[in-house]
């Protein structure tokens, strides 16, 4: 059976560096580009990983959608404030058995991602990476690497054998991933570290060493996550209590990371607020539960993504 | 009845405008200086008031407390994380009668003061003002201006009386200052202030008008008012929830404001985090109450100070 086929969609810290890993392993992947595709066009993509450094040289890179062949599986990782821009990129990509993989964080983007024309399987990615795209085509990755899949139930029925299969070539690519029974789960257990770490960064200014390795937020991000787990619960997730500890343990372990919406702070990009805040809120919220702290925290972010309009050059 | 003579320990915002104001009325009034000592000496002290621009040409100035003569009323206007100073300061200003005037916010410093050596009334003080020293000697008076006195109970029985002196003395200067009976009372309604708009203002790295103006952190704002104001009625504070709309709506028509613990942030002082967050805290945690929210506040502040710390740099 002939290898898949890749497009990747967003070719930043997360879809360059697993791009970039299934060519390597002699996957065909196409790559729509933005602000790099003269650069990588010419220069490649370069890759420094903890697992070994290399290049891709010739990067079969395109401006735009319509000029890519059809794929098989389209990995779709833009940052979710840029989702909208799915309408327009994903129909020329697709055939009749396309797998879109949304490889992003947060909640609430499967839904309208299955309503653009032609889109038929879903499935739900999570990536445990700490990979950033600290230059044009120039990929760092710093640690971690797995992800983690799940067939998204509102699309089709084969929505899990689908993720099953992507599971298996990224496995071929030494990539570790895992097929979860419900993506809703999954999605939550990822929200557990990202809404405490990835709000707290930005507003305390800081890196996630020292959220941990002080007593006083350490508490907070605890207590932060025990919220994200009880309304995950109560949508009937399964999300245990026990994932607590041991991510407050393996954060303090990891080497001091700025989590993204740190770096997109930092660098002026619109922070991923909606999914990663207000749908869970709202989610939370349908289900009678109310988020205190994680909404604070919320609140004190809109509230800096809008300072930052008013006055950019404060923020420098 | 020859006038009461003064002493100010602490001239920036706010001890340098109020003892200006006093010098000014024609009382007589000693400043211990700090960093501004060579400078006011030469130069006296400017004052750019709302109510009127005016200078203090002769300045009585001293570097050292014990060079300055006893006072009737000795007004502290320090930072409150210089109180430890206060222990040294105090004793060489004080005869049988003087009055320690605590002109600071937050909670607790009144014990502290009455337990150092020969000091015997204690007043409580609040200064509702819009005040900044921007230089050397240099005080802008921008919005607002009176006081709140309320003799301290835990002091001695003429605490009440002293403090209706000291207020007649500032009307007298055309300051209005106001007598209430409760101490308590008068600094926890000014901590529904502080709290969040002083806290807020760092982490969000903003003004007042934002807060006030961005319909999310109003909302904020307004939800950790009505947390202190329950803390406070808890310990038995008169401070009614009706108190909340009017602060709002007067922040709202103030100009756009940066407080004090912004100003410091910024500065790289350190902030008032102890009278301001941690003992309203544990008083609230004494009482059963848990300040949910103003405690997420104190816990993201405290790592933005130690942030600062570590890399001071950072913070510019």
């Amino acid at each position: 059976m002939a290898k898949r086929r890749y497009a990747v969609v967003g070719v930043g810290g997360v879809g360059g560096y697993y791009g970039a890993r299934l060519q390597n392993a002699g996957f065909e992947v196409h790559y729509l580009l933005h602000s790099d595709y003269e650069f990588v066009k010419e220069n490649g993509l370069r890759v420094d990983s903890i697992e070994g450094d290399f290049r891709i040289e010739a990067v079969a890179g395109y401006r735009d959608s319509t000029h890519m062949p059809r794929c098989d599986v389209v990995l779709v990782a833009l940052k979710s404030t840029r989702n909208h821009l799915l309408e327009r990129i994903l129909p020329p990509l697709l055939h009749k058995a396309t797998t879109v993989v949304l490889l992003q964080n947060g909640l609430g983007e499967e839904e309208r991602i299955c309503a653009i024309e032609n889109v038929g399987t879903v499935v739900s990615g999570l990536a445990f990476v700490c990979s950033t795209k600290v230059g044009p085509g120039h990929i760092v990755h710093q640690d971690y690497g797995s992800v983690r899949l799940a067939g998204y139930r509102g699309s089709t029925p084969g929505s899990r054998k689908a993720a099953e299969e992507v599971a298996a070539d990224f496995a071929a690519a030494g990539i570790t991933a895992e097929v979860e029974a419900d993506s809703r789960t999954a999605r939550w257990k990822k929200l557990v570290w990202n809404i405490p770490f990835n709000g707290l960064s930005v507003v305390c200014d800081t890196d996630t060493a020292t959220l941990v390795g002080s007593p006083p937020t350490r508490e907070l991000v605890r207590t932060i996550m025990i919220e994200v787990v009880e309304a995950a619960q109560a949508l009937g997730a399964d999300v245990p209590k026990s994932l607590i500890e041991p991510m407050i343990e393996n954060t303090e372990k990891m080497r001091p990371y700025f989590p993204s919406m740190k770096l997109d702070f930092d660098a002026n990009r619109p922070m991923e607020l909606d999914t990663m805040y207000k749908i869970p809120l709202e989610r939370a919220g349908s289900a009678g539960v109310r988020m205190v702290r994680t909404e604070m925290l919320y609140r004190e972010l809109l509230v800096k993504e809008r300072a930052r309009r008013v006055s950019p050059k404060l923020q420098q």
